[in-house]
């Protein structure tokens, strides 16, 4: 099969095995998602080697014979697999086992291939009414949810949201649905302006630290840069909360004495929950359509890296366009 | 009267104006502890001019007509004094009023002084079944006190304390109190013979980051270096909390993508409650005899604070020895 390959940062288009695995479903990819951690592994963030990509939408065409109930199906996949034995699979957070893998980012190959490899434990239908250029976002949407599993959220919160990116796009939609006042800080007026037309508060971000009667009461910091956190700091009430959803490699400088004269706390947020980000997508509570710049076939690699760079969502089609 | 002044990081004893206020008390200072803060500030923390000191515990020698009550009584006090209008303030969270004024830190003279002033309300009564030399500790066991206010510490929590300093020796011996499992790791082998002789579990901290079945659910960062805020994260669990407690002068380099992908929380902790910190004392569940140095006239400041800067719990004796 056609896949993309990642090797010390460099990116190369190869033709290697279906990753068929013993018990496991294998999945045609429709659509993938470039995300922006997979822009940062290309930095040398989380030194992977093999097929990127953990984003995905496709059709199960083989299963194992106690879950031929799959096959045919438009599915999504959790993108976290455990070993099944140690504490943190016992308490149902496989995302934190030791030894896991993680789709296209560590130890299992990923979504930016004609096929991909899942136990079916992992996969959830997608509702016909939800087509493919929506579903392929079930899993950032995902990971915004997974704010509201941490944070409680009422209905007289002031949340702002660092960073006008495709994150922070969608977690500014999945926040609003909380009836909380959530505004979109962002520094592209292109951005903005497609926030706006979503319906979303959005606003320039302002120089901080903001003036204490203008901070927020949460601050989820999705700016993507190594100094989120302290641009966060800077726009957060005393006892405020700060979500971090940023992983960008290095060790940028950070005052940390503010977090406890202002005693801050700090959540950092990553993984979360399909069935409810499938929900929010099939209700358009959430809307993707104006975050996709493109969607490119694999072998245009290139040119949808530089596009994903400087822009918001961009797509791959690993079987090329349909026949 | 007599007291320390410090101006640009330069301490002096100087003779100034006893501080009388407006419709506050005016407290004889028995003793006054260091506390790290005050060494923090020496080096330019908080950019301070004035009296500094906060910990304290002391006779009220005048009040006004409506506290007279208070006129002879043995007291400890709480450190901040809000504008009594703000939301903070009306939220009863005056240590974080904007205007707030904080005893020997922020805009109102402290502790290493014959005479202190504070209003009626931030005092406490001291119970005549404990002595000065720990009374004097009501301010720092009360800021380990806050930690039991923000993290609910189970019995069966494994809890780690990081630094072996003043704060280290109180907050392990707090801790411990909940019934969790509490380690208190340090660097100091002498320190840790105290903490052994306390009847704590002290060991010589390991090298960060554990393996993960060393790693602990809370990690309580006293350390007073700039960099403990990257030492706690090499210490706990995924989803794990970490407290931090040091305010530290400067910009550490500090990678974040651990807070992200561990999804660790981390809370700044501050000032706590005096009540519970005078029933710890009272009842020897915290004992601070061993953690005393040594006590120091205010005229010989200088060792004292050398001996603060090397060692553990420093007494000033503002008054000079009782005749």
């Amino acid at each position: 099969m056609r896949a993309l390959w990642l090797d010390d940062g460099r990116l190369s288009l190869v033709d290697t095995q279906v990753p068929r695995r013993e018990g496991e479903c294998l999945i045609r990819v429709s659509l993938a998602g470039i995300c922006g951690t997979d822009l940062h592994m290309r930095r040398g963030y989380a030194s992977y080697t093999g097929i990127p990509g953990h984003e995905f939408v496709g059709i199960v065409e083989e299963a194992p014979p106690q879950h031929r109930s799959w096959l045919g199906r438009r599915v999504v996949g959790d993108i976290n697999i455990g070993c099944g034995t140690c504490q943190p699979c016992a308490r149902a957070q496989k995302e934190h086992c030791e030894q896991r893998e993680v789709l296209g980012i560590k130890a299992r190959h990923g979504t930016f291939a004609e096929y991909v490899s899942l136990p079916a434990s992992n996969l959830h239908p997608v509702p016909d009414t939800l087509d493919d250029r929506a579903a392929v976002f079930t899993e950032p949407v995902a990971a915004c949810c997974r704010i509201l599993e941490q944070v409680a959220i009422g209905p007289h919160a002031r949340v702002a949201v660092l960073g006008d990116g495709r994150m922070g796009l969608l977690a500014t939609q999945v926040l609003a649905t909380t009836g909380a006042t959530v505004v979109l800080l962002g520094r592209h007026e292109s951005r903005l302006a497609i926030a706006r037309a979503l319906g979303l508060d959005a606003r320039p971000a302002p120089e901080a630290p903001l003036a204490p009667v203008d901070c927020f009461d949460i601050v989820v910091e999705l700016t993507g840069r190594g100094d989120g956190l302290a641009s966060a700091l800077g726009c957060v009430r005393p006892r405020g909360t700060i979500v971090m959803k940023t992983t960008a490699h290095g060790t940028p400088p950070l005052a940390t004495w503010p977090i406890v004269v202002d005693e801050v706390t700090i959540v950092g947020s990553r993984c979360g929950p399909f069935p409810p980000a499938l929900d929010l997508l099939a209700s358009d509570a959430v809307r993707t359509a104006p975050i996709v710049d493109a969607v490119f076939d694999l072998e245009h690699f290139n040119d949808a890296f530089a596009c994903a760079d400087s822009g918001l969502k961009v797509l791959l089609r690993p079987g090329g366009p349909r026949t």
